[in-house]
């Protein structure tokens, strides 16, 4: 199968991280957010939403949205699950990877951060405030969640990972201090210790620009 | 159960409208947002996230975050599914309901319209053309996915109808025009003629203020 990724995207970062868990072959193709390549017609053939990742089959078939296509390498590739088989816990685990994707993430990405500049004419001081904001009052309620000594849900990796740790790197991309947030970080030095976060990392991308 | 709801929040809408196709029996707790009722120490004990909706089982249990809840109600309770049991097709509709819960949603809901005129002192034109911008993208690119003549991934009701209609009724609230949208339109009426939709809309709530 074939990634649409883009090597800082969160949602992209997300996806990448579960495969390599589940340890599926897939190819990357890069499409440039700072090129507005998501934009092009040619990408919007493949996801009319213009947003990164989408995952086409080898069979054509496209997926798009990263809680879709995360849910369906969970149902279809059963091996290493991410999530437990007790509905309680998966929606202990869902509340998590849906307070990330839907709370935190969706005010901080480039789109809108771009738009509050932008269009918006708003100054990089005003953006940076928004931005602490957001993620703050997210990881407040995140951080009381987390186990100490554990992963972001427990003993073992779960979804809640998979969707804690590209957060986490976006918050330092945009200079957030951690400090409040110990146990959020010991997860995310944990999971960085292992190899399926650490060949999906942005650092290790193929499209990462060379500095 | 015990849903935690406020009569015009759009996740809470969502689950009451599940909750109803499922014919799940359950009583309102009314949480309201205007008067920060979702701040208080009583309601962050139920939810540390203070958002809306939670839903309390009758052994005290939490669930909180309306997608988790919904995933957990239709993996519970699978009479009347509301996702079918091929997964790309589960995959294809999960795509919708993410796009409208994390690309449409976060960016209108009332916490970041508050944000947008009281901490950043935005003008209610610039919140009106910040929310248009948000609805634009994301409907233009639903409209296109939508099936004539049937619900918003088919031929019958599906998980993605839960998703479509409250975000249609917070367009109109924000005097969002739907001119552009027929399909989505056609959805949105032919899902309001059904009892569950009818009993979960704002207008037919305990806790909506006497006009």
């Amino acid at each position: 199968m074939e990634l649409f990724s883009y090597f800082r995207s969160t949602a992209a970062y997300r996806v990448r991280i579960a495969l390599n868990l589940k340890k599926i072959d897939y190819r990357l193709t890069s499409v440039n957010l700072l090129k507005n390549e998501q934009k092009s017609d040619e990408y919007h053939a493949i996801n009319p939403m213009g947003l990164i990742p989408a995952l086409r089959l080898d069979d054509g078939t496209v997926l798009t949205q990263s809680t879709a296509i995360l849910e369906w390498l969970e149902e279809t590739f059963t091996d290493n699950p991410l999530l437990p088989a007790d509905p309680l816990q998966r929606a202990r685990i869902r509340a998590i990877t849906n307070s990330i994707a839907c709370d935190i993430h969706p005010l901080n990405n480039l789109r809108v951060l771009r738009y509050l500049t932008g269009e918006l004419g708003l100054s990089e001081d005003t953006k940076q405030t928004w931005y602490n904001h957001w993620i703050q009052l997210g990881f407040d309620a995140l951080e009381k969640q987390m186990v100490p000594g554990g992963y972001a849900a427990g003993d073992s990796i779960s979804m809640a990972d998979v969707y804690l740790v590209p957060q986490v790197f976006n918050a330092f991309r945009f200079d957030m201090a951690m400090d409040a947030y110990p146990k959020i970080m010991a997860v995310y030095r944990r999971c960085n210790e292992h190899a399926a976060f650490i060949k999906a990392h942005p650092d290790n991308q193929e499209d990462k620009p060379v500095a």
